[in-house]
């Protein structure tokens, strides 16, 4: 690659956990830079290539066919080290050395919390691209990834609710989103699941197993025998699914059934909405750089593309739904009846 | 059924084409009712039920476990018959006659009319629920099976680009949306579709066919041999897929196969934005009904849920989204360059 | 229903766990049925509604469109009861007063058991169809719901590997099958996966920790760093998925994730081989009786129908093909080579 | 590439049509391969490639991850200039050239035609694997490709009944395999349609129109009104399912609505069946080489591996399988009654 050319160069990272639509947002970055004649250089792993100077031009036949493929071609990877002092002068010293001046992070909140410790020493334009399956970033209504986790586990709940409804049994389906519900809330009400349990409805009043118990009981007396499919975000339970799976059955009697869905939230064809979404944002990010915005993080609001100071994604909260949320655990909810009725 | 019962009573419908998600809406309108101490009383095959008094109590039980299926568990039909005086008038008798204060009409725009029709007729509320997979009404964001119709059609164009890159042909897959290219501009989008050739982008300046080989020959030439997948909305070439396929072989010589997708993209499972939207826009409807509202539509816009005149929906004009066609038509076509660039 | 018809009867259950494809046997029994004359009375939830004198009449147009589904439309259960001698004699009873002469169980070896018990007190015919996604029954080269489960863990895998791949990352996918690895075995060639641990491989010498791990850094010297995906069948580690993911990171510091499917493996639309084989297991089953056999399983050998006496189902022992343990195990295994080579 | 290798060279394409399951083919026939010290050259495009000398070396590593994607990676294409005696002289040179001793042809009968056509100009050994979605080739009971084409017309008709199911209407659905219904007799089967136009059901008495309309009313006389879902094979009917459908809507007022599967048939993650009869075969491949067979094709007969004089591919027929047809035909069909009924 010619050190010479003329072109503004900018560089393009994938870090922290993959998530579905990495692939489109990164072709959606290459193919705006390419229209507004500018140069990609992606690196490799994350900041760990940012760090080890792993890097690949990239250009837009390199792309043109990966937006339906989860995973991300270019790798990604965790890499505690970056937060060193010594790290972003490092990455700092190879950006410059290969003439970039404007770096694309996609990733989640821990990886811009990178971004912004290498702004710190590094005086390029860096602009995020929200990229994880949690949704738990500030400022966006939707990160890439978490349609496609949501598709996932609502498609876990239909085949569990199949078998569930030939047995009328109880089942425990464990998902993605420790510190947010997200998943849990939109994956329960897509797939009509009888109970969610996520950390917002535990934060004030923890569930307790004679709870449960009880409403599977209520909910059988409401409505007569059937399944009874449970919705459990990732630690919330000592031991998660298979742990509360085992408690039901050895102190209630009640026949139960975990799943534990894990990464596969993370495969598979990314949805349409995770597609155009990261086509978006790859774009909205290329011409941020155009605009010569700096620490700043692509999202969508309302329909329309904004900009989120980077720091404000991951100290300002991101709350659930609260429509969403009321009409599952109230209004579908078979032992809550209005006042009025 | 007790017609000396003291709860208020609602009437639903779905009509018009079947949309995925129509399930989940109907589910959600009786799930709300319930809440909120209704009943509910379903007419099957839409306006033709509602005529023939074809009906059908509802309750919880008998919707619980429908939202992963499309379709419409109530039927549904085209009734042209509707548009007459008589048929308006007879509705409303039907509708008093049965106790029933408000109907909630999932469907498109030709229900809508029809429900507009009946409001002449009769003093009962009526509000629309919009189930239609072509994402043309004014006033919501989206229309329930929209998103449904645009995984359909994007997963049939990446199956399509497997086979197309195998061979580096030339395909046309063609999708519905005669008066609006809305699934033809998401799915091609999301599937990085070369081409797409709707309605909005023939208005003006209708498409030649000498005009296409042009753009796949250029395309060609900037990006080296390869696949090459053209959308095409329905109506918008005579003879469609199949035809322009063969003109294109026989006139040109240029090898084409074509896809015609017709009602494929009306079944499967909704998808988890259908169900989620369909569940809000259901509960949303009842609880019009409970604010005294009639002749409006539930929709959503930018997150929140809205409610529109019914008579806006058709009579007022839902555009593409702007900045999808800029990106997929501009910014992504290869052979479009930035003047920057 | 008169019990002055001229017409034979026969009955049908599902019993013990549900697999995918059931309803199509269900139906193709009805179906078949009907073509020669017969009633069809089915007992929901297996030997329980058979007890309890549970029963419907089922006819074709009840059984039309349910193959697309899994579960069982008539209910499934287990019914430890029905070991004992008084149970059987009640079922005869019942069967014997509803004039049915045939009955057809759909189900796996404990069903066949129960079948088997049956048939000590009762007179009538008894007909097994393999219905179990273990695909562990002596006499049939495949039973229903054993492809749809092998489809489930390999869609599961295929997403695993997205993510693994973008981390160069270990992964263990716990798939159903306690004493065969069949499933196991098919997936992971299926998904080329990079390791399995099946009943079958374990016999003589259980897998220790130390032998994985060594396994493991082999792998990644011979083709170097890149993911690395197991199967785990249940019940051959202790505490499955789980806890050798945490043993693995705990002891050795190789990150390392797990997934549980569980019951997801008997959900879903049945493959095409699954709808298939139980269509024509079902119509075999009607065949067999108008031909007078009893206490015979319809089975599938060499692309042929068989009958197979009950009794062999659960005594004799369907092995692991042995060309597909051997290409999985020992071709497609890096480490190892031929002599030859 | 060293020259000078004394390890034995063998060389792999893909050729005509792609088929779901050709990359997984490949790697088998490379892992293999490579177990048995050998080495692997690919030709690009199939015998074009062969002539243009575009070839390149296959390791383990290139096709670790490539068994779950369709299409083909070392890309296909159809080569009509390949039956000229230059063509099969040229390729000799070349294979000679390159130290090649043996040559595996993935592909149709169109690809072993050719192949057969290089034998009688090269000394080499030539071993066919077959991979067309057509299931046309004499010597195996299945062909790669063809399970998925089967699934993914399946899953079309499934998505058609949802809708046809909600209006009550006839439909058809257009699918491969103009001289054989393997796939047309399948996807019915395992869709539960209620017709198939099949070349074997047309040879001896083609459909008419009337008697197809006839077969429509007949079925609603004795089921009652209903979905109508009809499959027809290509070529079955001048201009397929569009004209049909608007002859059928035209002539006897039968609202009727027409898909056209087209290629989507060939794309899409390869059914279990067909990434485990790939590798199956492609290992065999190999293995024949090992035994000094040549001009055979690797097949599968009641679950055995066998092998095929490569003549008898095209020159044999492959008849349906008649108790498939029987079933969907005659047992399946609700206005045929069998004369014991």
């Amino acid at each position: 690659m010619s050190e010479t050319s003329t072109k503004q160069r900018i560089g393009v990272l994938t870090s922290g956990g993959d998530a579905p639509g990495m692939n489109a947002a990164l072709r959606a970055v290459v193919l705006a830079a390419e229209h507004y004649g500018m140069e990609v250089i992606a690196f490799r792993h994350g900041y760990e290539g940012l760090l080890n100077n792993e890097h690949v031009p990239l250009k837009g036949a390199d792309v043109l066919h990966v937006l339906q493929y989860s995973g991300t071609i270019i790798k990604s990877a965790r890499c505690p080290r970056f937060k060193e002092v010594e790290s972003a002068q490092l990455a700092a010293t190879n950006l410059d050395s290969l003439g970039i001046s404007a770096l694309v992070v996609i990733g989640g909140d821990g990886s811009f919390r990178g971004a912004h410790h290498l702004s710190q020493h590094w005086k390029g334009q860096i602009i995020g691209v929200p990229g994880t399956i949690d949704n738990d970033l500030y400022g966006t209504d939707a990160t890439i990834g978490y349609s496609t986790a949501v598709a996932i586990a609502m498609d876990a709940l239909d085949k569990i609710r199949d078998t569930a409804d030939a047995m009328d049994r109880v089942f425990i389906v464990e998902v993605m989103g420790r510190h947010a519900g997200f998943i849990g809330l939109k994956s329960a009400m897509a797939a009509g699941a009888e109970r969610m349990i996520l950390p917002e409805l535990q934060k004030d009043k923890p569930l307790t197993i004679a709870a449960l118990v009880k409403h599977i009981k209520r909910v059988e007396e409401v409505r007569g025998a059937g399944s009874y499919v449970m919705v459990l975000s990732e630690h919330q339970w000592p031991g998660g699914a298979v742990a509360l799976s085992e408690q039901l059955e050895a102190e209630y009697s009640l026949p139960c059934r975990p799943c534990l869905l894990g990464h596969i939230q993370r495969g598979g064809p990314p949805t349409s909405s995770d597609r155009v979404l990261a086509s978006e944002l790859g774009v909205h990010a290329v011409e941020l750089i155009l605009q010569g915005k700096t620490e700043v993080m692509a999202g969508i609001k309302a329909g329309q593309m904004v900009e989120v100071p980077l720091v404000d994604t991951w100290t300002k909260k991101n709350p659930l739904d609260a429509n969403l949320l009321r009409i599952q655990h109230e209004i579908f909810n078979p032992v809550k009846k209005s006042a009025r009725s």
